[in-house]
């Protein structure tokens, strides 16, 4: 690890960086280059629980802190994190803040950067590849498909409030819908759009751990949704809904997707 | 370069493979590390326009064959690309198709990928970082954010009869959208929202050029969209509308959005 720079008292204190990182959707080379760059010059990383232990080959030589959730609960409280970015980086060192998927998408990335910003902290984005848009490709899974879907809609499913007047307002059928953190509420989801008028036909999937170990998914239509059955080893891993016709091709490019989408394959055939 | 695999009279032709690459927003170094490495591996290379001509640093030794638009005209038929990757993987090579942005969101990959696996050729999905987030995030705009908005709507701005129905049914304000290749219709869009109740002085953006060294923004009110001026150095690249309360952050963001965004707030302020 580089040691902070040392400032003789007195002068202006030699300020570091933070570098707002997207890890990506699990595996370890998921990253960007310029993301992989910026751990290889870091002093510090504050990680969350889904970036992939294999990062660390990135920043061997960084100290590595884990900030993220455990048993879906923040480990420390998101202005606790803020100050420790600025306590770090005013101490001259380089931090990187590795967010899963991308760091503006659900990730409170905007809340760090924010801070940072009123701090008057130098700070980089480096964009990430959004589990989003990730995870369905991973399964076969296009968002967009000429002829069946020009438009998707990302929501969380956390909150029916927030999701459903969104919901209501979509024409049935008219976007892919991806549904984020939505499995708990993949019965009154699926029940809600039924009543809108979306048919009980349109293919319906459910993706868990995007690409990490852990991942799988189920294919199926709207209608067999709710009583879809996550397995016990997957329940605990983020899992989205995928909502729209554009599912339906995912068992025809399964068939042939290779290489590094072969274990998720593997693993749907094993359960 | 890899010679193809020579496969004696009468025996069964050995098979290549085709990685559908995710090259990005823009930056070289925004491809994925996986994605550099399929590069690296690479006999061929099939790209489109908005690949970075410095990406030709990952494969130096393959073949590379410009296969995108020009004056937002397709160079070859989808169908005669779909054919040329079929046929190259079926003589054994290596093929990468980089493609910008990630190739599932409105890339046509999943077309190519369909075309593969009616073949019979092994292929792989290599995410890639979505312009339709990154671009919004170089610009310091999250397309989520606490308190502001938890979901986000990308549609494209070429066909009003797709894109209306789904902009009439979003409640005023309920979620962030973002109009890809947008630029020509940001008049009637604006109109169209307002109409449906949307508040004028929704904070509205337009970036042109995501991540390249044509990169540009304005920042403005719904009201004032359908007047902004796209500089004629940038009304060649493809641009976005990002339209949302979370626009709002953008000013303050970038006061301190350094290192790789600073060319963008640069050209910014020089225009």
């Amino acid at each position: 690890m580089n040691d902070p720079v040392s400032t003789p008292p007195g002068a202006a204190r030699s300020i570091g960086q933070v570098c707002l990182v997207g890890a990506g959707p699990g595996s370890a080379d998921l990253i960007t280059v310029r993301g992989a760059r910026r751990l290889a010059e870091a002093d510090l990383v504050l990680y969350d629980a889904l970036a992939s232990e294999e990062m660390r080959v990135y920043a061997p030589a960084a100290r590595w802190f884990f900030v993220g959730k455990r048993a879906c609960r923040q480990s420390i409280e998101q202005d606790v994190l803020n100050r420790l970015l600025i306590k770090y980086a005013r101490r001259g060192l380089k931090v990187v803040r590795l967010k899963c998927g991308d760091p503006f998408v659900f990730g409170r990335g905007g809340e760090e950067a924010l801070a940072l910003a009123r701090a008057g902290v130098p700070f980089e984005i480096v964009p990430g590849v959004s589990t989003a848009v990730a995870a369905p490709a991973l399964a076969g899974i296009p968002v967009t498909h000429r002829g069946l879907a020009s438009s998707f809609l990302v929501v969380t499913g956390h909150h029916e409030a927030t999701y459903a007047p969104i919901l209501d307002g979509l024409p049935p059928g008219s976007a892919t819908l991806v549904v984020m953190m939505g499995l708990g509420q993949r019965g009154r989801i699926a029940e809600r759009l039924a009543a809108r008028g979306w048919s009980a036909e349109t293919p319906a999937a459910v993706v868990v751990g995007a690409a990490t170990p852990q991942s799988w998914r189920w294919l199926g239509t709207l209608g067999a949704l709710g009583a879809a059955e996550i397995p016990a080893a997957s329940s605990g891993a983020p899992g989205m809904l995928i909502i729209g016709a554009v599912v339906g091709l995912a068992a025809e490019l399964a068939s042939e997707l290779s290489s590094a989408n072969v274990d998720l394959t593997k693993r749907e055939q094993q359960l």
